[in-house]
C-alpha cells in the first residue's frame, strides 16, 4: 500500500486537549507515532501496522498500542482539515530567486500538494542571501506555519533547530541543509552533469568548457564534480581555463564563454551548469560562425524550437516540489524516523546542440 | 523633487504611543498626513510642504502644522525600519500563477522595493481561483502584513473593505479590482493590442486571428477590444471564427490555432493574447510549411533567437511590480487622496514574425 494512500483511521483527541487558539499549544505537543511506540513499549513499525490496519501484530500488542493511542490522543489522516486542528493549515516555501523559471513549476507543485492537504502555501525569497533566508524562515515560523519547504541560500541552518524541536516540519529541496540533519530532496546533479559531459565526449569533444554558478552553491559544486569525473573517466586532463564558476548574470557568463572560445585552442563544446547559464551561452553561440556544441543542465522553454535545438540534462522541477511537499505532510501526519535524503534522477534530452561534432 | 527621493524628516512619536506588541494597535491608528492636515486646518499639500521642507508656507502655517505633527505623533521617512515601528514590516503579494514566467520579474521587483523599505515580502498564489484569492488575502491579513499587492483572480473585492478600513494598504496590479475603489497599476492592454494588430494590418494581413485568455479576465477582454478596434479602424470585418478565448493551456490553444489555420480561407496572421498563448502558437507555426505571421502580447525569453524572431508587444513586468510596490509604501508612509489608476505603456518589438507578408 502506498504511503500516500493509507486507509484513514480516526483517533480523535479527547476533550481537554490543548486549546488550538492558544499559541503555545500550536507546536511541539501533538503526539506522534514515536510517542505511541514509546508509551506502548513497541517499535515504530508495530504502531504503523496497528494504525494502518496491517497484519502481523498479536492481539495483545495491538491492545497495548491502542491504549497508548487513546491515552495520548494520537490521531492520523481522517481529513486534511480535521488533521490539522490545532495547527494553522499553512506551510511556507522559501525560494532563492522569484524570477528563476526553474522555481515556477517547483512552487506550483508544492502549492498543489498543500492544497490537496487543505493547507495554504506562503512563499518568500531569500534572493540568494543567507541572512535574508534566515530572516524569512523565522518570520514564517513567527507567523505560525506548520511546516517549511526550504531551498537554502545559506550553509548553516542551526538557527532552525529550535523551530524543528518545537515541531515545525521541515524539508529542504534542491540543495541540502548545512550543519543540521533534515529531510532533503535533490536532483542527481553529479550524475546528470557526468552524463551530459560524457555525451559531449562521445561526440568527439575533448576541450569542453564548464560554466557554473557560484562555488558556495551545492548544485554548482556537484555539477562541476560530475564534469571532472566524466573528463577523468575519458582520460582527459582539464585545463583550468575551461572552468568558470560565478554569478549567473548574463554579463559574467558571456565573458566566461567568450574567453573559453577565444585563443589558439578554444573549447569546442560547453557544458552550462544551469538554465540561466544556458540561455546566455545560447545567445553567445548564436553570434559565432563556427558550430560549438552545448549541453545545458535544466530544460528551458522553447529549447526544442531553436536551431540547433538545445540538448539538456533535465531535472523534473515539479517532481522535486511534489516530493518535498509530500514528505512535509508525511511529517505533519506523524511519520517519524531519521531524516532522509531523496535523490531524483535527471534525464538527457538530445535535440541537436549536444550532438554537434568538434569544429576542428 | 521626485516623490521617492524626499528629504527624510524625523518626527518621533512621543512616548506613551500604542504598544507595538499589542495586536490591536497594529492597524488603523497611525496618524497620516491627512490627520495632520485636519488638525492644523490646512490642505494636504501644505502638510507635505512642511514635512518635506519645501518652500511656499508662511511661518504661522508652518508652526500650526508642526504643532499638529507633534500633538499627533506623526512621523515619516527617517529610516525604513523606524518608520514602521508599530507595524510588522512585511507586505503580501498575491499572484495568480506561480509558474507563469511573467510574474517572475514582477515578484522580484516588488521584493526589491520591499527590501529597500526594510520590509519582508510574503507571496501566495490564487491559482486563478477567486475563492482561493480571498482565502489567501485574508490569511495574509490575519498574519498581519502591513499592505498587499494583489493580482486579482476574482471580480468582487468587497471582502477587502474591512481590511482596508483597518489600515491595510492595498494596491492592485496587472488587473483592476472589482466593486471596490483602490490603487491599481496596469499595462495598456488595449493600446498594446491595437498597436500589434495594426502592425499586422500594415504588413498586408486582413484575416487575422486572436487567441486570448478566459473572457472573465480583464486583460483578455482589453486586448480583444484592442484587436477589434484595430480591425475596425482598418475597415476589416471580423469573422467570429477568427476569435478564440479560453484557457491558455497548450491543448486548447493549439486546437484554436489549428482551427483558424484550416479551411478554405485560413487566417494569415495570429495575434496571441499573452505569453502562454504565444509559446504554443510558435510551436504550431513551426510545424507548418507556409509562413504565418505572429505578434504576441508579452515578451518571451529567447524570442529573438527563434527563426523568425517573435515580434511582441512587451509589457515591463518589473516596472509594473516596482510601481505597485512603491505606491503601496507611499500609502504606508501616510500619503492619502483618492485611489488612482496608473497605466504603463507597452512597446512593440519587431523581430521578424510580425513582419511576414500574407502567404496568399
Amino acid at each position: 500500500m502506498a504511503e500516500t494512500a493509507r486507509t484513514p483511521v480516526s483517533h480523535r483527541r479527547p476533550d481537554g486537549g490543548p486549546d488550538p487558539a492558544d499559541p503555545r499549544s500550536r507546536y511541539g505537543n501533538r503526539p506522534t507515532m514515536k510517542d505511541v511506540a514509546a508509551r506502548a513499549g513497541v517499535g515504530l513499525k508495530t504502531v504503523s501496522r496497528v494504525v494502518n490496519g496491517e497484519p502481523g501484530v498479536t492481539p495483545d500488542t495491538e491492545r497495548r498500542v491502542q491504549e497508548a493511542i487513546d491515552a495520548l490522543g494520537f490521531r492520523r489522516n481522517d481529513s486534511a482539515r480535521v488533521l490539522r486542528k490545532g495547527r494553522t493549515a499553512s506551510i511556507g516555501l522559501v525560494l532563492e530567486d522569484l524570477a528563476d523559471p526553474f522555481y515556477g513549476p517547483l512552487s506550483r507543485a508544492v502549492e498543489e500538494v498543500a492544497r490537496a492537504h487543505g493547507a495554504l502555501l506562503i512563499n518568500g525569497s531569500s534572493a540568494e542571501d543567507p541572512d535574508r533566508e534566515q530572516e524569512l524562515v523565522l518570520a514564517l515560523c513567527a507567523r505560525r506555519v506548520d511546516g517549511l519547504v526550504v531551498i537554502p541560500a545559506g550553509d548553516d541552518h542551526r538557527y532552525l533547530e529550535p523551530e524543528i524541536a518545537a515541531g515545525v516540519a521541515t524539508v529542504f529541496v534542491d540543495r541540502p541543509p548545512g550543519r543540521i540533519d533534515a529531510d532533503v530532496v535533490l536532483s542527481d546533479s553529479f550524475g546528470g552533469a557526468r552524463d551530459g559531459v560524457a555525451h559531449l565526449i562521445a561526440h568527439g569533444h575533448r576541450r569542453i568548457g564548464f560554466i557554473g554558478d557560484q562555488p558556495r552553491i551545492h548544485t554548482a559544486i556537484e555539477r562541476l564534480r560530475g564534469y571532472r569525473t566524466a573528463m577523468a573517466e575519458a582520460g582527459i586532463e582539464v585545463d583550468e581555463s575551461w572552468v568558470s564558476l560565478g554569478l549567473t548574470h548574463p554579463e559574467r557568463v558571456a565573458r566566461a564563454a567568450e574567453t573559453m572560445l577565444a585563443g589558439p585552442a578554444p573549447v569546442t563544446a560547453i557544458f552550462a551548469g544551469n538554465n540561466r547559464v544556458t540561455v546566455t551561452v545560447v545567445r553567445v553561440l548564436a553570434g559565432l560562425t563556427r558550430p560549438v556544441a552545448l549541453v545545458g543542465f535544466d530544460d528551458i522553454e522553447l529549447a526544442d524550437l531553436l536551431r540547433p535545438g538545445v540538448t539538456v540534462v533535465a531535472q523534473d522541477a515539479a517532481q522535486l516540489g511534489r516530493t518535498a511537499a509530500e514528505r512535509l505532510f508525511r511529517q505533519l501526519d506523524g511519520a517519524s524516523g531519521p531524516p532522509e535524503r531523496v535523490e531524483l534522477p535527471t534525464r538527457l534530452i538530445t535535440r541537436g546542440s549536444g550532438e554537434l561534432a568538434p569544429a576542428d
